[in-house]
């Protein structure tokens, strides 16, 4: 995993354990875990460039990419209600694109079927596809992916993060 | 379970793990999930008609049904404090009759002493009568009604749409 | 336990599973439980007085027990930092003789050290002296204790409804 | 462990089970535990000083450290994004030269990389070094390091101030 250089990860049920706190005014919290933030910074910190791909648009996931200063955040890609926009797979071809790396450069972490077809294509590329236990049969199914021991919310991406770095 | 063409839930236990979140001004926040959520999406996508039944009137509640466009949404219903509420029961033999289907076309997620009624309506009609592992005694006991593996809050809701759907 | 006359409990860790949720102002959120809602609300339908006894006092508990239109609600009672209060043991004292009614006819559920006394002598009188299987081990280890299967928080306290009412 | 006169911990992960509750504010809500409140208060009733060292800096902290009156309470030390902040050893140690102590007087909880310097120096210099099982893997093989049973914001602290009150 040695050269791993775009770290990519979906948010609910992967940074979060799939919670969605509603109050009278919709949406109003999400839980992240510490854990998960500090794999991000060191990823960071040893030149990986990180980022979140999420179909929702919400100001909760901007302020975390905030805190944590990534260095990428697409929201509303990859939607299943609503059309004309980009999926995951595009837009993590746009990145690399941009990046001149292939998808064998990118580590990609999704829990649901809008996450497959990016999975898919990274495991496919020889990239890491990974996943938390929670994640879909149907995507725990896919070939070659990762399946973590952590749950989302919970370290899962953290943990993946220590296995791009090397780390016991 | 082909022919289910109305899918209906209750919300607490079942959308949640059973959590109220209160604060200083009352019932503040419920915690649903990620999961259950595209669950109901998918059942919709598939010309399913999907909605809510539930004892409590809460703007929590409207704002989660509201997101995921829900058909039905009924709060007070089945009110085991207040007098002159329709019960559970009836409010899903109206909605039958507006459809023009049977109760042996329903599917019905309860986990509480008042979902009974509906619950052994919906198994005895030949619909399929579902409740989280959560749920109280007196609801698992219940002649041929579905335990799910996953708890309420946690995947229980889309498990039965997967099950629904015939996805593995 | 046909004798019960009068359910009390603690919260924190009773009524909810030891989370406090701090803001920016202060304690903003407690997680209650509906089906711990629900048992109390069976007891009342069936003539067993009901309330709280807390050493906190903060509107979230006040607004808890409004909504289910509890008999009793005492905070600031056992307080380990406050001088001068009255203890959960003469609180229910108070309790008692006011309905013309003996320790014995008490059910209290507690799980720290300042519900102790309270707990071991409702035991002694011969009443239900119940907690949660996170109570301290202090707790657990008062003579004919009851240690519920469920959690604080997670249905602890319908638990001991249903046994006091005598639903399997 | 008779000997301590001085228990602090890191936060997230040890006060906390290391959920960051955000909005669209920000981070608005960490949630700690009713146990670990009560465990700090009666070290500070057995005349030992307690209080906090955390990387971050937060009125909800702030807040939690006010309501249980600690002694102590350093924020944004050991950051691993801002510099010129002293380490959360450098801070222990002046916190011991003004109580004119040595490490082997203190017991420290932590549980993340930033954790281990002051972790290690506690440990060596024959102090009580905790953490939760929750730890990283590198806190949790520190030598001599005692690991709790009980997880953060699940009682870890309380599990702490017991074994030093000597209570079983």
């Amino acid at each position: 995993m040695d050269k791993i250089k775009l770290f990519l990860t979906d948010v609910d049920g992967c940074l979060t354990d799939g919670g969605m706190y509603y109050g009278a005014s919709g949406e109003e919290m999400k839980r992240f875990c510490v854990y998960d933030g500090m794999g991000m910074v060191q990823l960071m910190k040893n030149g990986i460039k990180c980022g979140i791909l999420t179909s929702e648009t919400t100001e909760i996931v901007a302020r975390r990419a905030k805190k944590l200063q990534l260095d990428y955040l697409f929201m509303g890609v990859g939607s299943q209600v609503r059309q004309g926009v980009k999926t995951k797979l595009q837009t993590c071809q746009d990145i690399c694109a941009e990046l001149g790396i292939g998808l064998d450069d990118v580590c990609y972490v999704g829990d649901d079927i809008n996450d497959i077809d990016l999975l898919e294509a990274v495991a496919k590329a020889g990239g890491l596809a990974a996943c938390p236990p929670n994640a879909m049969p149907k995507v725990q199914a896919i070939a070659n992916i990762h399946v973590t021991k952590h749950r989302g919310g919970d370290g899962a991406i953290r943990e993946v993060a220590e296995e791009i770095l090397g780390k016991d």
